[in-house]
């Protein structure tokens, strides 16, 4: 079966950098599918990176190894991980990059890469992506043993995050995660978030709107439910509610960035 | 043989789509090398998608599989097409992303996907490059029979696109059909359209010239038989007339966009 | 061993170019592992290019085949080339785009590709990376003999740079080769280069600092070893003297550009 290894990077693609990576998974692991998750996270945005690869890395087949280098701190002392949690693979800096995936899944196996026998002869102080991370990522594609890596790891550090509140009768605030390409707004409301919100109003969603820099705004299927240029919220893509406009970008529209207040509450009450 | 998938998209980079369709892709069909089209298309800009993907499936291998997904209608009732022509095949929207290909090439298979037994398990409302598209074409590249996907279809949606046309005797005007990366105007002439006027001048091609923005140009071979600077026009590697200044962007020195006006006419007629 | 074939260009992601060379390779060795250096090198910029592949091909092994096309003399009579350096091999113009690859390795074997055998049937005048390289690339990665390409050849073009040089008792200076995606200033000051002016100093590196438009800058081993918001000089990944702040950026916090003076000199003397 074909080794796969899945990139997740904030090297962004003007630069050798993400091609650096690419050679040294095939270096350590010449039969593998190397295929990019994304390299275009925002530089150093952990949050970013975190929630791409808990967003993608369902789709990909059991087996595959992730590769999640968001790293700014390359090159102080924070830790190394490779965890397999979910029947896949990931290494990684332990910067609170796999927070999503180990929130998401248990249980998980988590090691300190720590066995500089597996990197790079000449090891930079800059570019572990390349000589620590690649190496190891290749030889996990290859069939090594998850605890050649280095010792059992009890405590990832995880990312602070607030989740989603109740904030009063029937009404629960979170933020907006992310904002993607054609402008559609990330939530951090999660799939159980919202079955929980439903369960409320006996499932029904035409009983609930969200609410976003003071737009009401209907819970819907999908975008093609609401007419061109209207705005709504749907159960989106990556498990988490997300606020579009039909044919048209959210968060222009509405004027909304990440981390903007958006709230969910029962259609018939008054008010935002 | 290994199957090769190639995939267009209107995703872009920053966001986990591209990467979550990959991961779908070997999901099913694990020995499949996949490789990036574009993924930059303009966001829903169909007729952007149909033109890269003509473009370029000529330089893939006998059996390559496309999947080709900008789709500004998922989720609505637009049906979703698998198609083989010239030895490829092709899955993505009914929504005229299959224009060119169709056009330029006969006689074509053309199925519509209905088979949900193909799916993902859980099939997002907005997602069906992941859900839908990228499974299916999974399966056709690792070998599945066409009419497995669903029944035959007669009725392919086309893009209702102005043609070049004859504006007088021996002038035709067509449009800019794309802009590229270095400026380049790539137009709705095709090599075809070049010959025809070609033949009406003894195949001279120095007894032509070509008018956008009011600059009459020569109809020469490559950039380099102008000079440095200098606007040209030339049958391009698309298989298309472009317009082109030798070592910078025709685009920003003769201000022309997509949809501006492109003549065509005999060079010793006075005017333009 | 499965073929592997690296790509550099700067045709950029939203057009199909680089989808279409992708094509082209896989068309000729249907077997192989395509992957990107980078696309995204800016347009005709040959310097950068020779850069991006001498910086990233060390970390690829041994046999792959890297096809590099920054090509602004496309379509003119400029010489294409087929080498062979430290166990890997390069297609690409005669434009001096190979020269750092070139003078880090030696002994190389360098042949003219002249064999219109091995090109697409139908040659382009405007884009022989799809035409003639990737072709050829892709037969090389299968196994074919370098001298199949055509003619051995003693000259291949050679970038004109000025190296760093002495401006002074203890000074020298250099300038910004490339400025990277997190806004560093990576120099042409090679690992030689700065093992030579540490040997001045009995190798402390505390004896050094680097002068940026202005800023005196001392010389560590990485960047989390000044603190936040700081500047500083390492030696970078790519085997060369970078300008770094410590997460943040330091083309923007300098205000230096490519091509900006970069000096290196004793701590204890006076003025910039």
């Amino acid at each position: 079966m074909r080794p796969i290894v899945a990139l997740l990077t904030d090297f962004g693609s003007q630069d050798h950098y993400a091609g650096a990576v690419r050679g040294a998974v095939l270096a350590a692991c010449r039969e593998a599918t190397v295929v990019d998750l994304t390299h275009d996270v925002a530089p150093h945005d952990v949050i970013e990176a975190a929630f791409a690869l808990a967003a993608a890395r369902g789709a990909f087949p059991e087996g595959t190894t992730f590769l999640a280098v968001v790293d700014p701190g390359v090159g102080s002392d924070r830790r190394a991980l490779a965890l397999e949690v979910a029947g896949q693979r990931f290494v990684g800096p332990d910067n609170g990059i796999f927070t999503f995936v180990l929130d998401e899944h248990a249980p998980a196996r988590i090691h300190e890469i720590t066995n500089a026998g597996l990197f790079r002869a000449r090891v930079s102080a800059t570019f572990h992506a390349r000589d620590i991370f690649g190496p190891v990522a290749g030889r996990l594609a290859a069939g090594m043993a998850l605890e050649e890596v280095g010792p059992p790891l009890a405590d990832p550090m995880r990312l602070a995050l607030d989740g989603p509140r109740p904030v009063g009768p029937d009404q629960w605030e979170a933020t907006v995660l992310h904002v993607d390409r054609f402008g559609n707004l990330i939530t951090t409301f999660g799939h159980d978030d919202v079955d929980a919100m439903l369960s409320t109003v006996q499932g029904d969603p035409t009983e609930l709107v969200v609410v976003v820099e003071g737009a009401v705004l209907p819970l819907v299927r999908t975008y093609s439910d609401v007419g061109e240029g209207e705005a709504c919220a749907v159960l989106g893509s990556s498990g988490r509610l997300e606020v579009s406009v039909n044919l048209g970008s959210a968060a222009r529209q509405l004027g909304a960035a990440r981390g903007a207040p958006v709230r969910v509450r029962k259609a018939s009450r008054a008010g935002g």
